[in-house]
């Protein structure tokens, strides 16, 4: 007999970290108010983000998760021994059609954040392999996104996994 | 009386170049040998196109043309007292939901091409004008694209628009 509880879902990945386990999970709108608080905690979200006022947030996530071409994803960190994980990450992929490259499907990750006080263990590397193994299997040819030109750290990070710096990012607010 | 021909669709953008009209439209199946030879006559674009094979181009052009997230546009150009518009101009607009920015829809611009023989005469403007114009008016708070580091003279041309390289555009061939 096969059952299924839905209160735990397979998790998409699941990793030592630390002695527990990280796992990664397609965010819900409970998980909100975590992703918000990771946008905020960056030298630049911190001046782009406003969790006082969920409500663009929630529309923004309904959007996003009747489009099943976006995929809003969350990391969890379970303690060794607990039952319960907390959000100590978070990152979107989409996957987006175009003629060019004989019409290539590319994948875009966007938003990719770890807690500062879980930085340096491994938790975005899984994420971004995780992404790139997922873009493969959903016949993706290129794997894209832009970066801030001053976050030379994250930069080394990609470059280290492959990804080369190879296009400038232009931006217009509107 | 209000009257439709669908022949003839009203065009998103009309106006004058070179004496002629230049009209922008969305792409139809049978446009798609001149998008790829647009794409295929560019430096970067002459190794990546393979014009003889159409049918992953026509799987492409299936996937944008279902997803009203993705508009191609191709742009005509009818000389003065002709009837006929020829296509000379191509790009793809897309419209993305992120959680970031407060939740901001941002708009992503790709494959912008103009005949060579066409250039330097306000054509590529045209399109990226209409395609601000378009993303605020579908709420976008936010326009970007990449572009490679070589193509120096597009980066001159989209800084005068208002764009800034402010990220570093990042790519990962899969």
């Amino acid at each position: 007999m096969v059952t299924t509880n839905f209160d735990a879902p397979s998790p998409l990945l699941a990793a030592d970290v630390d002695g527990g386990t990280f796992r990664l999970r397609p965010a819900t709108r409970d998980d909100l108010p975590a992703i918000v608080g990771l946008l905020a905690d960056d030298a630049l979200g911190a001046g782009r983000e406003a969790g006082a006022d969920m409500a663009p947030y929630e529309q923004a996530f309904a959007a996003i998760d009747a489009d099943p071409a976006h995929l809003l994803i969350v990391g969890e960190l379970v303690p060794a021994g607990g039952a319960e994980g907390s959000v100590v990450a978070t990152f979107q992929l989409s996957f987006l059609p175009g003629i060019s490259r004989q019409g290539a499907w590319r994948s875009q990750i966007e938003g990719v954040r770890v807690d500062a006080r879980h930085r340096n263990r491994g938790i975005g590397e899984l994420m971004v392999r995780w992404s790139i193994e997922e873009s493969r299997r959903r016949g993706c040819s290129l794997m894209q996104f832009t970066t801030h030109k001053t976050r030379t750290a994250a930069h080394r990070f990609y470059e280290r996994l492959g990804f080369e710096a190879s296009h400038e990012g232009m931006k217009l607010a509107l």
